[in-house]
């Protein structure tokens, strides 16, 4: 694994905790950890499981005890890596966004299909596909649950860099995190919505803000902590917040939010579907729960029906614990892993895929030029999915 | 009164209560009511409690006994009627949207503006101002509780005519109705959100569609029922829903939608604002509640605070019942006579004004204009209101 | 209609409306009201619509022009004015509780009795049977939608005298008002919770609590208005607080809490009721809304329906307005009124009668004698009812 | 650790976690795991993480690589294995209930008083005190944030057994589980009111019933699975459900109830906590949301504030994920052992201790006594906590 950041110490709790809790056809060692700075990473290795640690991911590719390469550290190196490790014969997990362009993506899809050619498979790591109530929602759109989709509402709202003084952390910086809101939040909620509805967005019109255009520069690498660091500002170089409406290819309408100023909201993912025969709601700060609605129910007690997603018919939670007893954020990893660990020992490509990462990428390349240009249309290019869609 | 279906009862429940819940400088006598049909407005006269029926509009403008006439006819006789109401000295409440389109609202203003002078007043019927809830709301962000506002989010779902078989009622056809969700609905979160922040749109990006292109003629005028009226179909010729995205002139980024085909939503006008220093949430379907952030309270114990606006503290409540006994739709226009006679009374002209619904409808028009245009941003004109805000 | 305060001013609204949105076999004429002080009596009929004014109640039975009395006075008054209206011929609606003790409810039930045999009707207003949520309750239960039942879970809780200087009104007096939380609110829930299960409760163990013991004296007839009145105190007389938990006749356990010290609760009155194939939920501070579980749907999608209850399908609401448009707190009496004027113009005796308000105050009885004896078991009589449910 | 069923897989994931998210004084070895069968215990022990195996509990206390004993096993085997645990020196977290009679939960206190001389710790695990918004809860009210406490209402409810033909499992037997839902989940609401206000309970009334009286015998040992396993039936000896009301010492009222039929309700743990200054409300089913009114706040914004329990600022989650991403259940077992283990390390006793298990012992005995002799009050003693509270 190479990061052991945030993204470091979930995927750590997944691949420790999913063969406990799968029955996986191949179990997984955790063999090493890879960062930069040798102390750091040897403290992380201990706090986090690993056996043994690298400060150059060069060197991952080159031992033998190592067949998958999950990568965790930021956008801007995403590409180099996960090209190396796939022409180095690793399997790679690729936190999103895929890459920070489209043009890094489009090299990465094409090492993945080369390497797919040799069973060396790669997989995206969107995450929130695996929170059991989005993988219902797929499930019962892709049954026909909803009939013809109309409308996609989606949003993540989060709140931490409400305060001017937060800090100018790499996030908020372009060259690192290529955008803000869009890419880091706005690129789950394009995915998500594209997941379930099983269809793609053919044009969108986008707009963006930098509220804050000014912060203090981090006098450290002082990562998500709030407060003035310095008296010495520096440029946001990233949107705020991104909004777009979009069409998809099946007719339906989107209308999408992402923002880092939605002051009380701290992760909330909120999609909503409206089919011609039923409708989804879905909140992830309550994300044991679906709301479901049957337009086919009598008016009498028909109404949105809390589905408490706990029961061991339901994804995933067979292996969990009786109804009623809820999960949490880190679970959408350990199912990632799990699904991630039983493809590759049953030699099948895993989804989301990176032709997956590609397209969610040009659909926030659209936005972002939508915004930039007067909010003009932008069509979008209809990508053949490699192996997605459940 | 001019119309009794769904607004003129809603507008006669009003008047026949406004006196008997607010001490007004003025009681309200319910001298007549005007249809074109004898029998049955003498029928909605008896219903409704009118004195006597008149079945052309201009004998109403005659009689000395009527000082105030209540235009509830559909949108495309608001115009006439309102001009020559006001030339002939009766003050106007005129039910929303203004007019159909931008051009019969604009002469609507110089009209009002030319009676304005004679102290004769007028009044547009945007009922939502006065929901407790909504006018708390204006209340707490005119107060700066929620600082700089960057966020408005609103939406108002229906799902009335998803049955493809709905007959083609005077609401789907752009002749009477001018627009489809957009004008009906669309107006409202436009007229409320931009009464909340205290602030107008400058600019707007939209999207338009018409999910079912042809609908079954109504044997008769067969109002809001459902079925099939008929074998024959006819072409709708009104957006079904209709999304936008804007810009309001102090900064906030806006992200709009009204759609009749958000099924299992019923009358769901949701609106959130998010400041600098807080947010509030608000769904009609639940509309004696408030839910506002305090983004200054402790993380230990802050979060959204769900206010039930049934306080002898909170707009209008005073006059109604103890805490927790809850108020319903029609007390909307309820207050909304209470004020129009308490500014009579008083000399005083009554909000929203003509301005305000001209204002409203160019926004609309701009809607509907970016949407015909490849969804290209429509910049809007500052209106100057005459009179509006709380 | 004898009384103006709260209740007064909630029955008049309730008579001034009933024929204006039902079609009814007989009109209301609202001729006179009756209180004690003369002046104030004038400024209520004004206010609440009464066409003429008495200060003795006896005054009113003389009336020829008056047919039905309206008992919206304290308690205490209740049996002396309803038993002589019904021996004066008067169709007689009164305000719960039936009376302040047993026995003069038995007087009154005989009294009504006697009456029911010379086409002389009576009501008792336990109003909340006619908010349509409870309606619809009662009408799923009949129907066996929630199988054979086995809890009932409820609480009415509201938080008006917790501040500890709040004066004593007569609510809080032994002698004027019977009990307190127990009988105000504690009856309703008792009524509401029999009428959904349609059975009765078979017996019960209770606690009362009397939290604050002394109370400012009111200097005037101070009302419900907080603020310490007087710097002399008295003792409060009544429960702050009843708890019971018994058995229904069926077999159901019940679990009743009635509170005025429960902060932040206004109006909460609570309701659940589970059974072999369902289970339903409310709570009146949501009142349009009720929530059905239906045992018998999938696991995958089953849980909680939230059902706005403001479809044409509902119990009173096509009398209303369109779906999701809600309505408050006074349509449970308008609706009261409008089933009571229906059942006098078709000859049926209204529902509850006096038998359904002596059988919830005996309940309220054994409650208050096993509080007073240690929680010790009181079985109760089963009340072979007149008229009662739906 | 002695059992592997569903306890066993949750303490298996804490003792797995723990040290990977707390900073712990000390680290723990997963080293042996007892159950009766060789297999399956070799089959449990390679699944959760454990190194070796016995099949005989002696065998635990006799080896030198063990210190810390924790049972799982059902409650009739507690109080052998944890008399015999603590004298031969080992630590002991025993499940709860920690016994099934107060006699031997009294022999299990006098061994955890004798053994905590010699510095040998116990703890029983009532892991519901370790979800952070309960944990957070009791800190409010041990700040004075509520006041003084009146009301207590707490149910625990569940619906696994609603379907009659549900087999005969142990958990319905008395011999082996002592009682049935008051045991099992009454013991949990018990223990996590009081722990929250900081109080006793003084006396109590209680009923129970035992809905279906004779189910199917399981054929084989089938676990919670449901399904008529056998034509055979034996009679059900424990309750389905158990109400009780009662008094603190403090001088608050309590509602309690425990039932295994309420349908649709599959893990509700639900709250409420009434003071002078303020309230409290929970339901384990949304675990990481706690509801907070502030009686001192404006009317004007006052009500329940919505607080999302993810904050660094609150219980446990500064180790965990960022705001707004949630933890599930689990997690309360984490803390449990995070906890003893700092405690062990620090040479603390930890909490509850088995004083505290043996008082709501106490409590549940006294709810079946009073049940079996009409309801009447039980008078409790007051224990004085050898450690507990925070």
């Amino acid at each position: 694994m190479i990061g052991y950041a945030f993204m470091g110490a979930a995927h750590s709790q997944a691949w420790r905790s999913a063969g406990h809790f799968f029955d996986l056809p191949a179990q997984a060692r955790m063999t090493a950890i890879c960062g930069r700075d040798r102390t750091a990473t040897e403290q992380a290795a201990a706090k986090l499981g690993w056996a043994s640690v690298e400060t150059d991911w060069r060197a991952l590719l080159e031992r033998d005890d190592i067949q998958i390469i999950d990568i965790c550290s930021p956008g801007d190196t995403h590409a180099e890596i996960a090209i190396a490790a796939l022409a180095a014969g690793k399997h790679v997990l690729c936190e999103k966004p895929l890459a920070n362009t489209v043009a890094e993506a489009e090299l990465m899809v094409a090492a993945a299909q080369q390497a797919r050619a040799q069973g060396v498979r790669s997989m995206v790591g969107f995450n929130y596909r695996r929170v059991p109530a989005i993988t219902l929602s797929r499930k019962l759109v892709a049954e026909g649950r909803l009939g013809e989709i109309r409308h996609v509402r989606a949003q993540y709202l989060q709140d931490w860099i409400i305060d001017p003084d937060f800090p100018l952390v790499w996030r908020l910086q372009a060259e690192r995190a290529g955008s803000g809101a869009l890419g880091d939040i706005g690129a789950h909620i394009v995915d998500a919505t594209q997941f379930i509805v099983g269809d793609q967005l053919a044009g969108v019109s986008g707009l963006t803000e930098t509220f804050v255009k000014e912060r203090p520069l981090p006098t450290a690498s002082s990562g998500l902590s709030a407060g003035a660091d310095s008296d010495i500002k520096g440029a946001v170089t990233v949107d705020d917040a991104a909004l777009f409406i979009g069409r998809f290819t099946g007719g339906a309408l989107g209308s999408f939010e992402a923002t880092r100023f939605a002051g009380g909201r701290k992760n909330a993912i909120r999609i909503e579907i409206n089919g011609s025969l039923g409708s989804l709601a879905f909140d992830f700060e309550a994300m044991n729960e679906l709301h479901l609605y049957d337009g086919t129910s009598s008016p009498e007690t028909g109404g949105f029906t809390r589905i408490l997603v706990t029961e061991p018919e339901h994804p995933y939670l067979k292996s969990w614990w009786p109804p009623g007893h809820l999960i949490g954020y880190e679970h959408s990893f350990t199912h990632e892993i799990a699904d991630l660990l039983a493809d590759l020992g049953n030699g099948v490509d895993p989804t989301p895929s990176f032709e997956d990462g590609l397209q969610v990428q040009q659909v926030l390349a659209a936005v972002a030029e939508s915004a930039a240009g007067g909010s003009r249309w932008q069509a979008l290019p209809l990508v053949a999915a490699a192996s997605s869609a459940a």
